[in-house]
């Protein structure tokens, strides 16, 4: 039987982490096998790109070249792990997949439909099953960011109050054109009440 | 006053390398300002992606993948470098631009208009003023290829007989169907007979 394929997705300090550890317990308690991963990266080859995208000067590279990056780390995570994973019967949960792309690189003026293109080039269009977009006011956002180690101080984080609001507006109209596949969660409270969110909105989805 | 760009083409040991070289210096001997670059590779980023494409095994990423990560590189490479010289009057002479990426991984089931689409994306379909097809016999390719040092036989190389046949008509077909730009040079014989047909193939450009 085929699995699931779910992806969180949201501003930088959502909780899309540590709601994707919590919605796999949560699934395995349920006897479903269950796999976590996340993009940038989360195959060999695209962990080698994700170090590209994430590392170095905010301008490192042109938005163009970025989209392109993106699309080819997918392209292989796509193919090497979640294909297989979900074709196995696996319940593959995503921390970022190509709706952050959207709204990040859509933040700095590419247009939907190329990115789009380029994940229909690179992973035949795949798309979640369902997509939980976790929303929290900007600034808690900005301050649960803040707070982390440096590892996660990468070149995204670094970005303005702007951009991180235009990327706020992407998902809200990813979650407005596709409402059978992308769900808006509130991501405030305590995260035990957050997972009880998201476990409710796949009810359809589960056995 | 605007410089120009030209490329060089063809299968693995056709001289790409000594006749960028060779040419360039028949450039400056006339007086004009020369670059010579290279792809994968030829700016910062382009070289990180180029050591993803051409260190492990042939089969690490997928066609998909791979033309993703060239076009990524060459949109790193031209906005970087290759635009903003011609743009100075820099004339800058690739070893391989676009047209290897239409050979290699079209001879691998890439469509053409796939790639020059992500072209399109990543490089505002920049051409070469003039691109340059060195053409020898395959089996003299694949000697010369093969005396080089081990930094030379990379994931490309190490392709079969098939392959390397596929790479050489798609390079036929780009000359055929883009004669002004395209030309098919004879690279058989002494070196400077090879670069003295080039410079020939060139004479209308320059001033």
């Amino acid at each position: 039987m085929r699995g699931r394929f779910l992806s969180l997705e949201g501003g930088e300090g959502a909780g899309k982490s540590t709601q994707a550890v919590r919605l796999a317990e949560a699934l395995e308690a349920r006897g479903l096998h269950t796999i976590i991963t996340r993009e940038p990266g989360g195959s060999e080859g695209a962990e080698a790109i994700r170090a590209l995208l994430m590392q170095g000067d905010v301008a490192r590279w042109s938005p163009h070249a970025e989209a392109l990056l993106f699309a080819a780390a997918r392209a292989d995570h796509v193919e090497k792990k979640i294909r297989p994973a979900v074709e196995a019967g696996s319940w593959v949960i995503c921390d970022r997949y190509v709706d952050s792309t959207r709204a990040y690189q859509g933040a700095q003026g590419i247009d939907d439909s190329a990115i789009l293109a380029l994940h229909a080039f690179g992973s035949k269009g795949l798309l979640p099953d369902r997509t939980f977009v976790l929303t929290i006011p900007q600034e808690e956002g900005a301050a649960r960011a803040t707070q982390r180690d440096g590892a996660d101080n990468d070149r995204f984080a670094a970005r303005d109050h702007a951009f991180h609001a235009g990327v706020a507006a992407a998902f809200e109209r990813i979650a407005d054109a596709e409402p059978h596949r992308v769900r808006r969660i509130d991501a405030t409270g305590a995260p035990e009440s957050v997972t009880a969110r998201l476990m409710e909105s796949l009810a359809d989805l589960l056995p």
